[in-house]
């Protein structure tokens, strides 16, 4: 039972981890923690030799860290995982969610069994929770980790949430929320940018509730860090505002791991990073190398590492009791914390009724009492002069955010051009800023869109239901934040995304602002909510539909005008929920002609439809979601798009992909945009009325010879040649 | 002329800029830089103001920045713009292009003539260049940029493409290369992710050639930077490798700032980040204000600054003669640079013919000689086992990458999983690393996938046609690049994208790894190909589409299978480039049904094709390119599809999105993956050929008992119930 000896060259420094006996100041049993970092180790190579695959070497390589977090400093309850005040572990290196399980299992989660762990890798049999990156679906997982550098940004939301929380609703010695937030990360997650700009807003902003455990084993699946990375991390860390405790054998000293530890949390004013050098599949004889991160060892190797271990190498997933014995506490520990907690609410309750109603309301995971929806202004009551839709939606943002604290909203930089500042705002700071405090609401993200997204995802991940950030950008620039927006839809967690600017509609800034295909993976992506509203009417039925209770778990990306739009006679809020309906020419039965068009070009469409010669019984028809459309019964979608006998054509200044499943032809976008300003962009691209009355006329005229309706493979895009100009 | 007293707090460093003159050591005349300084402060008012919007701020203070760098320091030839060893200027802070505009105004770019430059912001007219952000397509400008953080990617990019090709042709004292790369930055790239990737890659690289300019004026269109952004940014970077220098005064240290440049040019081993603090706005008294970095300041300002700059706020877009004199010797100075150059470039033809040819046909855009398209092995010679595509397009890779000097090659640490490795392969690195030198051409990118296409499209501009980038990671982390790879194609920069494990054939990593939406924003964004081959003939196909000179201009991503694939009889490399093909049953002239599928899907559905009832005459298509289909005639289509008298149905693991075009209906994905084996995955979500079979069994019975084919409306999704399992 003694580790083998490994060189360790890791930044620089070295040290001979030549059978050093695990030390810790904290327990009187050494032995049996080396008796546990030895099962551990053991058990992961079992458990990816299983079946051939996995990431064991950072397991092998952490179980240190990992005793540190489960067995000693952490404040959680594996009998209640969703307890309130818990904190939260946010496994950033996803691969290594061996790591998480075999822990979860020790601690006492009792859904981890270790016949779940082996599910590791295993086939989809129902009810397996062991994938192969942590799922926030499972008990003891907090949020969906795997795309490397986001769940640092997770972390650094929840840390917000927390921070917000606590300043919100703890009163002099009541204090409901204090707890911390750590977060594991890799070599990979720091390389990423959107670790990195998260690290960035987390030092800015002061978060002493984080702490960052860098499993620095500088190794990744192409081997050796120093081949890409060889920055250094700590002094970078300490220029961007954050403690740093360097801690140099995170594979066997666990006592310094515990000091480290302990120190971060004691830490005031600034999130704490602890560079914990460790080795990649410490004890077998490929550690500190590329194969040790993602492949299973092999069975010989699995061998060798037993008998290193005092292990028998026939043996598979052995357990003595006495490991199980030392992680005994953590059970009691937690319900003891839980159950103090318990108390301490129950006079917070006594003493501040109306603060604990709302948070009670808030954990239960409702952000507002009924009857929210009369906060909207009528539709007689909005402004009739045309303006943007990017505006329009502010009406709601000042209608709904100052009332419900339940919503952050803020933006990359971009907070009076995107509506999302409000009424009385504070702005989420350190207090020593002089800008705001931690109570704050309203949240600047920097210009650093991805982490925006992946900070949202950490907030509304929190307590699921208890924040609903609201996050605002150019739409452009939601392809920045699109990994994460994704992880939001695919994790089930609602935010709001408020996406200005939205087409060729920007103008002047050309080109490289002009959204044209960004739609296209929004409208096929599942579970997310792409709503582009016509005018504002439709945006109080956006903003409607995806606070509903069912958006609850989904997300929503609001795409707004930059230009202004008429606000329509036909418009109808309660309609949105259905995806699309008539907005003009509702009362024909049996149009010739059916337009659909969306957001800023619906107004257009009306237009078009007003000039076209070659039918005059046509139906403009409003689609600001077709997600939604797309589950309407048969019977509804053939009464507003009458597709069995008109001809359809869809009109939208973005790329006409995915239109053909609606419409027999389009007018669209067939290149990237310009730099000019809009109403001329409009004009050169084709999208002005008089053009697409053209277009469509010659095109109508031409199938009303032919007496029947476009068939696959028939779909036109009416200003394709338009390109050439 | 006196410019006017602000008071200056940046960063903690204060210095009153009252009434301080121009300083400079290298000009007799200081009080002619003081007129040009102020001539193109009151022309950036003049030109945001004529247009009521734009972006003065930046312009007017870092002025001086732009004095530096086209008076002083740049070597280029504004008669030639595109003279091969001219230095790069890069400016990220793309929304600042009016600087880098009357800059080449300034130093003799004969397009850019004044009344270019007054385009800015202005209608779409016919060969307008002043867009609203610096586009590649015009004289003196090296690159795309806006979207934030990216130029410094780009230039990052760059460099590496100046010292490879430095350390691959220059010889004793004949260096036809040795320029240098400037970027120009502002506080928003280096808050963005993409940025910070790119620094951290360029310092562990030592890229000595590359200097940074940081035109900090710590104000964004939210205002003071100090909202979001106080880290320490001059001691970060030295954390990553990087020579600092600090100019506290750029807006009026002429001397300061040329000093530093100097030395920045001298600095060897590391790049060089200039950290300029600057006033944005500067003599106005919307100075260090947001307002002043992106909106016209208003006519009332205009004038305000005019007055105090010794102009007379009647006049506009004034130019004295001593401010072009100033700049006269811009012209003679990149003349004689250029002929000197030319003149080496002789001695070195005589000296090195061979280099010589090869580095000369490459400047001119030409990769390789004819016959390029002989070295991939015919069909009867690739392998006949089942393999992975990512494993055959490793073929091509190792067929032509050794042999072509215009490719790079490099992964987001996947080198071995996306098979980009190839023979004798020169690792990129400093040659102090012990890992390779700057002629190698395997690229180590680390795990910064959006970097690295940022990279990739630097390296791809730098003289066009001249590198051709082999970038990879998994097809799923191409959601991460995705900003960048639009780039590309906006830009018509040529790319080759390996995105592998391309489903839910990545198997166990689960549904963070596994692309369902991602290829619909590919095939929707122009002038991209995403190309998804079924077999290891395909690939070749595949490859030799990308690298024709029809795609030239045109970025390639190859989608490609984790696991095996087998050779299918019917697959054709030549059709490759047609978009589709019949891959099964092309000689049934009148097919009951065409079943479309894509990549390692194919040859589950020739599997289905075979095990159908309801109809016995089956086509299957192969289609691994949209785009390439869709640019074919009328005629081709329908002779591959049969779409207008068979039932079309397409099967593919990714979402149905835009497959209403195509086919009647489709087998999709409709939820995120799962976490499994990838065998078990296509079971489980329904791609088994038997369970396929029985789904269009029943779906062909129905439809030909109606007796005719599906319209609009009816496309339908076969295994969408398959969800709820």
């Amino acid at each position: 039972m003694t580790p083998v000896a490994i060189d360790q060259q890791v930044n620089g420094h070295s040290s001979k981890l030549d059978k050093k006996p695990i030390t810790t100041s904290k327990v009187a049993s050494p032995g049996d923690e080396q008796l546990v970092l030895n099962t551990i180790r053991c058990l992961t190579a079992d458990l990816c030799q299983q079946y051939k695959g996995g990431h064991p070497g950072t397991v092998m390589g952490a179980a240190a860290i990992g005793i540190a977090l489960w067995r000693y400093e952490m404040r959680y309850n594996p009998l209640n995982p969703e307890w309130f005040n818990r904190d939260r572990f946010i496994l950033s290196a996803g691969h290594a969610c061996l790591f998480q399980y075999l822990f979860l299992h020790f601690s006492g989660y009792e859904a981890w069994t270790l016949d779940q762990v082996k599910n590791y890798h295993s086939p989809a049999t129902k009810g397996s929770m062991a994938a192969g990156h942590p799922e926030i679906e499972y008990p003891g997982i907090e949020v969906t980790t795997g795309p490397l550098g986001q769940g640092i940004s997770n972390a650094v939301g929840m840390a917000i949430a927390s921070k917000q929380l606590a300043a919100t609703y703890n009163k002099g010695d009541l204090k409901p929320i204090d707890n911390k937030i750590w977060c594991f990360t890799g070599d990979g997650c720091l390389q990423e940018g959107v670790g990195q700009e998260s690290i960035s807003l987390a030092g800015h902003l002061g978060l002493d509730n984080l702490i960052l455990v860098y499993d620095n084993n500088s190794v990744t699946v192409d081997g050796r860090i120093d081949n890409c990375f060889t920055e250094d991390t700590s002094a970078k860390l300490t220029a961007q505002g954050w403690h740093v405790i360097d801690v140099y054998d995170g594979s066997n000293d666990l006592a310094a791991i515990l000091e480290g530890f302990d120190k971060a949390k004691q830490l005031k004013g600034k999130p704490t990073f602890l560079n914990i050098r460790t080795v990649i599949g410490y004890s077998s004889r490929k550690a500190n190398t590329g194969p040790a991160h993602g492949q299973a060892l092999g069975d010989e190797e699995v061998a060798y590492v037993k008998t290193q271990l005092g292990f028998n190498p026939e043996d598979k997933f052995v357990i003595r009791s006495k490991a199980y014995e030392y992680f005994s506490e953590c059970k009691s520990k937690g319900e003891q914390a839980e159950q103090e907690w318990n108390e301490l609410f129950r006079q917070y309750q006594a003493k501040y009724p109306t603060e604990y109603s709302e948070l009670n309301r808030r954990i239960k995971g409702e952000w507002a009492s009924e009857g929210w929806q009369d906060l909207l202004p009528s539709k007689a009551d909005l402004p009739h002069a045309a303006q943007p839709t990017r505006k329009s939606s502010g009406i709601v943002v000042q209608a709904l955010v100052p009332k419900f604290n339940s919503f952050v909203a803020g933006s990359a930089d971009l907070l009076e051009s995107t509506f999302v500042s409000f009424k009385d705002q504070v702005e989420f700071q350190k207090p020593e800023s002089g800008l705001g405090d931690y109570s704050g609401r309203q949240i600047r993200f920097g210009i650093r869109e991805f982490a925006m997204v992946g900070l949202g995802n950490g907030i509304a991940a929190y307590q699921k239901g208890m924040f609903i950030p609201i996050m605002s950008t150019f739409f452009m620039f939601w392809i920045y934040a699109a990994p994460a927006a994704r992880m939001a839809a695919l994790q089930q967690l609602r935010f709001i995304g408020i996406a200005t600017h939205d087409s060729i509609g920007i103008g002047e800034d050309g080109p490289t602002h002009q959204p044209v295909a960004l739609a296209s993976f929004y409208r096929a992506l599942p579970n997310i909510n792409l709503i582009r509203p016509a005018d504002a009417e439709e945006c109080m039925g956006m903003w409607t539909l995806a606070l509903d209770d069912k958006s609850k778990n989904t997300p929503s990306i609001f795409a707004l005008s930059r230009q202004p739009v008429p606000l329509l006679p036909g418009s109808d809020r309660s309609k949105v929920q259905l995806g699309a309906y008539a907005v003009h020419g509702s009362e024909i039965e049996d149009p010739q002609l059916t337009i659909i068009a969306t957001g800023a070009e619906v107004a257009r469409a009306i237009e078009t439809a007003k000039q076209l010669k070659s039918v005059k019984k046509v139906r403009v028809v409003s689609m600001p979601s077709q997600r939604h459309f797309d589950q309407q019964s048969a019977e509804y979608k053939e009464s507003v798009l009458k597709q069995s006998s008109s001809l359809v054509v869809a009109i939208e200044a973005w790329a006409s992909y995915g239109w053909a499943k609606y419409a027999h032809a389009s007018l669209s976008m067939h290149t990237f945009g310009h730099s000019a300003p809009q109403q001329q962009l409009y004009d050169y691209f084709g999208f002005e009325p008089d053009h697409m009355a053209t277009k469509i006329d010659s095109w109508t005229t031409r199938w009303s010879n032919k007496g029947r309706l476009p068939g696959l493979g028939e779909f036109e895009e009416l200003l394709l040649e338009h390109v050439q100009h």
